[in-house]
């Protein structure tokens, strides 16, 4: 991924400046947890992987971009990210904002363009992925979860904003994978749900790393939700709480996975690494 | 134009903060010139005019989202843009951001899901648009541009950068007017040197207006450009050398249109106004 990310960047002809930006962001790693996601899920419904990799790159630039304009000081202004200072700290908000909005614009061209996919593929993904970062999806979210900043927000709300802000691009990876590896309606309707199930697993144990977790492993600071007042399921349910809630949810994941006949593939090892992790 | 913009805005199931900002930057109006070349472009060679309007709408959303992130304190730092506030003035930055993000990503949606579109269609608009919007296009000239204020630039570099930021939206505009009626490939070469053209003379007219426009009829200080030093035909050509400029490529657009069997089209009526344009 990492290869196939920087690959294209390095085929553009942009200005010196926004490559280095655009490449500085997409070096400052992550997980690369929605490709996997894509790739395991392809993988485990016997599809042909090779046709992830343009949507995988995409997902991957579009998650990039959204963790640039949200790193900015009108947002969440964060210094660091991965260890590494955020990209308008390294470069300034100006090439920030347009590396964000160059990333985003850029990744419909890697589907658009994409040779292993015919027109109908194409247009289903972009529909999709329109639809989980655009207004309806990550942006309305991001938007949502601005809002509720110093403000007491309740469960339902907490968990509709990271349904939109981090769920709805997972969800596009789960379902863009089993989509390019055929599966019928019924499993893709499983795997949806078991999207949403992923998607607040991951983002229950974010909140809880940020109470308890490393700081050294994270390389941002721990407590740093509490310093600007925001909602997460520690302060709204209490540690034990978070806990038991994403507990239930791993349940609910790995029942969906066994009615889509998943049982036993690395999705299920997925799902316990995300309920786990300590970064 | 002006309708089909918020109907769409208003399809959409998004938080209210959203919808409102989005909606007034699209009502803050503009020339529409855009959609205006589009058309004129399809109706001159016959097309049938209806197919315009989602790429239109999709377009003139791009061109709303670049206004309102060129207006961000970080880049321009406007405060009013057409006698209105700007997005970020009237609500704040982070919205204002999010307004912009959530235009761009959704504009694609909207050719995405046109019914009156094939998926071929549908594939080659994205990716010109993508082209045309993206880093390679008008976010690139932005970043050149930023890189250029407080610097001594020539006339080349100038044009390189309006040929990015301005130049590319215009051109897309007209080749998808001619590719929607259907135009042969010849026609649509010519055509695209045509929009070159356009493009440069739109901008030198631009600069020459905040040189000796009236500051009441567009709405936004004139000079504001000598204020931040920016490069523009005036401050590199002189006045005088601008105009002349600006004719010479009048000319050149025009023979295009003869070229192109468009020579007394509405078209050749528009390049007169925007190069005679007092706001």
């Amino acid at each position: 991924m990492n290869q196939l990310l920087l690959q294209y960047i390095d085929t553009l002809n942009i200005p010196e400046r926004l490559k280095r930006s655009t490449k500085y962001s997409i070096n400052a790693g992550g997980k690369r947890l929605r490709p996997i996601l894509m790739r395991l899920t392809c993988e485990g419904l016997q599809g042909d992987c090779e046709k992830i990799y343009p949507a995988a790159v995409a997902l991957e630039m579009i998650h990039t971009y959204s963790l640039i304009h949200d790193d900015l000081p009108a947002m969440d202004d964060d210094m660091y990210r991965r260890g590494k200072l955020t990209n308008h700290r390294q470069f300034d908000e100006a090439t920030a904002i347009l590396a964000g909005d160059g990333l985003l614009t850029n990744s419909f061209q890697v589907i658009a363009s994409a040779n292993v996919y015919n027109a109908e593929e194409k247009v289903y993904l972009i529909n999709r992925l329109t639809e989980a970062s655009g207004m309806e999806g990550m942006v309305g979210g991001q938007l949502l979860d601005m809002e509720a900043e110093q403000q007491e927000i309740t469960i339902e709300q907490l968990e509709q904003i990271h349904r939109l802000k981090t769920g709805c691009l997972l969800s596009f990876a789960i379902d863009a994978g089993s989509y390019l590896a055929g599966a019928n309606d019924k499993t893709r309707f499983i795997l949806r749900q078991f999207a949403e199930y992923i998607g607040l697993i991951f983002q229950i144990q974010d909140d809880i790393l940020d109470v308890v977790g490393d700081q050294h492993l994270m390389g941002k600071a721990s407590g740093s939700d509490q310093g600007n007042s925001k909602s997460t399921y520690p302060s709204v349910l209490g540690l034990d709480g978070a806990i038991s809630h994403k507990k239930s949810y791993v349940n609910k994941a790995k029942q969906c996975l066994e009615q889509a006949g998943l049982k036993g593939s690395r999705l299920e090892g997925l799902t316990d690494y995300l309920s786990e992790r300590d970064l």
